[in-house]
């Protein structure tokens, strides 16, 4: 069974490394991936996204230990969530919010039962403390309903900024940018896609640029922006063998208008 | 079995990979975990603060490899120390001052055996050349003794900064600045919470400001400094959602005195 | 077995993590080592030198993944190539110029067969579509040439800065300044090492001044800079517990002339 783990720890620290050594104290067989340990300090919505975005790649019954969590301590519960093909502990803060978001059928159960909490808990370190042996009992077998009861309703949710569909155009934004400077929007591929044979009658305006969505990075010339489908699912606007965050100047929440002369249908 | 891994390589290069190629080429059923690698390049005493919080979380058994080495190829010695837990490989410079600090029956062997170092040994990378082929071996139960000859006495340790204690306070000082911009103080929280109830009755000073010793994080309002016991049992120095070492343009050695009008024990 | 993986992802997605996820979905077994992620991206120079550098070090039978893929979804096809001891697997970029350099008998296969492909193939993520679902069945035993065809040549290679011997001197380059700031030349330490006893006569000449080739970082005083033969098995120019490409204020393609009076032989 695979533990996938995410947090905003860093590299720097140990506190990555000290999560894996008391989950592989308890379930020594464990197989732990890294989705990642670079968000942003605190950055929930950022976790959110990079969880969201990497999860359903992963095995049918992978657990995920998701913790970006500023508010460790404080009365904000712990998630155990489960769904059709997956479980994944974090803390209630809107980490899950995209895991929910391409999810059906989640139970969740709030994390409670210390019996499989660590002999001594901290009120800043929940990752070591808390989610890390649930982890490793959970991936030993011990059912979710056996880690407390079910969450009251509703769990938090972030607020996601949904893409604006017109007859003949799409409003929608950047909600991330990549480590190659990528400008990943909030308007999914199938908008479009469904649309084929005239997907390419399409256009991006982004900062008074109109760009066509192209295939693949090398349809544009060397240092140029082009827009296309990226890995995730997401339109996405990129600069071949180029940062286009740079050459264009744009961060998260640069408005973005998808315009196509036939319209767009919902 | 587990082979713990700390070193100052980075990740850019593949120092880190390479190791672990040697590691494995000789135990492949060999667990590495990685505690860090980002250690600043040479900081000895930077490392054996991660390396001294971090190893007591890690399983008994476990073997621990660590490598900040500048004066690898010179005269210094390779330590193979021997605890009530764990075994310990690393050049004798200072890096397991903190694990012999917080260790009793410490048994330490001079590496010299080179029938158990790869079949060439360069001058500048005991890390691939001697530790990782040695911890792999001792990984397959080669006994600690024969790696080498007991260590001469005494091995190097690092100055370590105590707090001075006084009646009325004590005065401390930042060892750490963590990722999150926290400050660690070389105050241990048994200091302060063996007078529970009263530890709340203590105040951390520092650049003159009193803060509360709280409970959380999120005790605080957001953006605000507090004092609290830190996962790795020392007074830590944090602002809520925020970064302590920013906000307060605070660096390790920055001096701290907390103070409580009951006066302090030791 | 073991999969060995260097890219350009970076650390902040979660590339890696999806690459890792799409492995161990078909083969659960398979332990995997990364080489690096911090290559810069689309470095397919730097990432060629790191990949080169390491994968000597790995046990026989490695299958290597190593995605710097500024092409994809190009006419670029995917290598597969076998050597006496490993295969690879990479983009027809150069990026692996150095694994050819120093392999004998290399046969290589282009990665055209779907069959083994992930379900939906992007244009934007072959690492996640193409190479990785083939790496893992690689890793389960199908036979290279199930993948493809044997490639058509010549495969691409980058050019390499040869070092010029003349009969009292090498004119050589910095070709890659590692994580501590080492220099790293094209000068490969055989031209210098069967010269002993001799070799220490040899001068390293860079931006004026001229440094004797040392056994080790700390014959030098600290802060002075040295040559010595690198870990890597080419000279290398450092500083004693310093940086020297901050000291010296040199980069890639810095000139280096290694001097001789008793000459050069080839």
């Amino acid at each position: 069974m695979i533990l996938a783990f995410l947090s905003d720890f860093g590299l720097k620290d140990p506190y990555v490394g000290i999560v894996k050594a008391v989950v592989l104290g308890i379930n020594p067989a464990l197989r732990i991936v890294d989705i990642g340990h670079q968000v942003a300090p605190q950055d929930v919505m950022g976790g959110s996204f990079v969880l969201g975005s990497a999860f359903r790649e992963f095995p049918s019954g992978t657990v995920f230990l998701a913790v970006v969590d500023p508010g460790v301590g404080s009365q904000r519960i712990g998630l155990l969530a489960v769904t059709e093909r997956y479980t994944f502990l974090a803390p209630d803060n809107g980490l899950l919010s995209m895991v929910f978001r391409y999810s059906k059928k989640v139970t969740c159960f709030s994390i409670e039962n210390s019996h499989y909490f660590r002999h001594q808990v901290s009120n800043t370190f929940h990752g070591r403390d808390i989610f890390a042996p649930v982890a490793a009992h959970l991936s030993l077998g011990v059912e979710p309903h056996f880690f407390g009861p079910p969450c009251p309703d509703p769990i938090r949710r972030l607020p996601w900024p949904e893409p604006v569909i017109r007859d003949q155009y799409i409003e929608g934004e950047v909600i991330h940018i990549d480590g190659f400077g990528s400008l990943i929007l909030n308007i999914p591929a199938d908008l479009i896609q469904h649309r084929k044979p005239v997907s390419k009658q399409f256009k991006a305006n982004i900062k008074g640029m109109e760009l066509s969505i192209l295939s693949t990075y090398s349809d544009a010339a060397k240092g140029k922006p082009l827009a296309l489908i990226g890995s995730s699912g997401f339109l996405e606007i990129a600069v071949n063998q180029g940062n286009a965050a740079e050459v264009l100047d744009a961060g998260v929440g640069e408005p973005v208008v998808v315009w196509n002369k036939y319209g767009v249908t919902r």
